[in-house]
């Protein structure tokens, strides 16, 4: 099989320009008073989405005709394309709303349905992280912090992070919570960002669900490049079609046992 | 009465010269590994806590020795000062251990048991509110943001945001989700900061409990100087040995309704 990284450097090009563009295109609307209309689910949605996810499509359109893509607010065009990109222009948009420098854009290119590039950018304070597949996580940033998971020795001294307790539904929720037990401790906030601090060695474990392919497909190429492992909750590989549970571990020696307290 | 603000410009700049070390003291400190002990509340604390909270109490010493100071790790000198300040070195020590820029340096003062200043100071992104009774809240930034609350029409579109549902012990819990369904949606995490976008018209509510007054006292001057008011749940003044619940509202017109939901 040939490399689907062949072009690594035209991707990684367009990915990053992508980026910048939906960042300029975000951070005059970043505490402005931007309305929020309500979309089918009761999510948020704002004018700075639907904006920066035009424009992100634009510049990958232009640069890589034959690629398809999957967004968060525009759904899919060519679907059937071996290269994909899935991108969510503002993942957080509550935090967002709330001027919260805490969401971020993430922009995944996918082959045959594998995430092999990954950007999380956080427009406002400046933090990008840049996951390619089988290559060490890079952090730009002018805040502290360096890419590498902590390799933390047991979930008894373990940070969990999960956005927000109402995400954790029906029989999710005493799943998590036994997680939750075995854990040192929580703490809350954070959609993309808190995948971003698992990649610094900040956050040890994240367990989270009903997530769309856009919210978790940037994050794989991160977190797994920065040394840590993604999965769904029954450790099997994050899947376009997947059941939208998701679990991020720093160390992981500590995924078996956190897939077991997360099982039905 | 004489005015309690009389030496104002002698107070703020000791408030800002307080801020300004603990700013140096745990910028540093910030996604660098360090150990977290465990009190016994078991509530975590560094050497960042420590070392920001004695720097603090030496500046003020220094400064207006007659002052007494009251701060989350070492205690309260010159208990019956009629002026005295109550510091919280890292509000947030969750959010700082975790690498989230959302922590804050909180420095009040009180008068006869009133805020009469306070600072929220976030040292990584660089925000900081200035808030004394009687004035407008100053917000100092490099990112986006204008001090003023939001004339949030209605609870029913309302943002509402709480630090973790953990913090909702007992009969705290089924008052604060009353309220909860009353809003149009909520957010988690932010300590301090959630004050503070609250004095930005971001936020439009936040109910919390079990908080001490270093936890309170610098965000009444900033949340009020901003057009807020700030209460416990059952609408008093807050004080230094109040129940430890703590409502914020942006608009004062809903602080009755909101009070109604949060009644035992």
């Amino acid at each position: 099989m040939s490399d689907p990284l062949a072009q690594k450097t035209q991707f990684l090009a367009a990915a990053q320009a992508a980026a910048d563009v939906a960042a300029c295109i975000v951070r005059p609307f970043f505490r402005a008073g931007v309305r929020a209309d309500d979309k089918a689910d009761a999510s948020p949605v704002t004018i700075a989405d639907r904006s920066a996810e035009r424009a992100i499509r634009a510049v990958i359109g232009e640069r890589l005709p034959h690629h398809g893509i999957m967004g968060e607010e525009f759904g899919t065009e060519q679907p059937d394309a071996a290269y994909r990109w899935v991108i969510d222009p503002v993942d957080g948009t509550r935090a967002f709303l709330t001027g919260r420098p805490t969401f971020g854009t993430l922009i995944a290119l996918l082959h045959d349905g594998v995430p092999v590039l990954g950007i999380i950018d956080q427009p406002i304070t400046g933090e990008r992280w840049i996951g390619v597949r089988g290559e060490a996580t890079r952090y730009v940033s002018r805040l502290a912090g360096q890419a590498g998971t902590r390799l933390c020795p047991s979930l008894a001294q373990a940070e969990l992070s999960c956005t927000a307790p109402e995400i954790l539904e029906g029989d999710y929720r005493p799943r998590w919570e036994a997680l939750s037990r075995a854990v040192k401790r929580v703490s809350w906030g954070g959609d993309c960002y808190a995948y971003g601090l698992l990649a610094l060695g900040q956050v040890d474990i994240i367990a989270e669900c009903t997530m769309k392919p856009w919210d978790w497909a940037a994050l794989v190429p991160v977190v797994e490049g920065a040394g840590g492992r993604m999965t769904d909750w029954a450790g099997r590989p994050l899947r376009l079609d997947g059941d939208g549970s998701v679990l991020a571990i720093g160390n992981p020696a500590l995924m078996d046992q956190a897939c077991r307290l997360l099982a039905k």
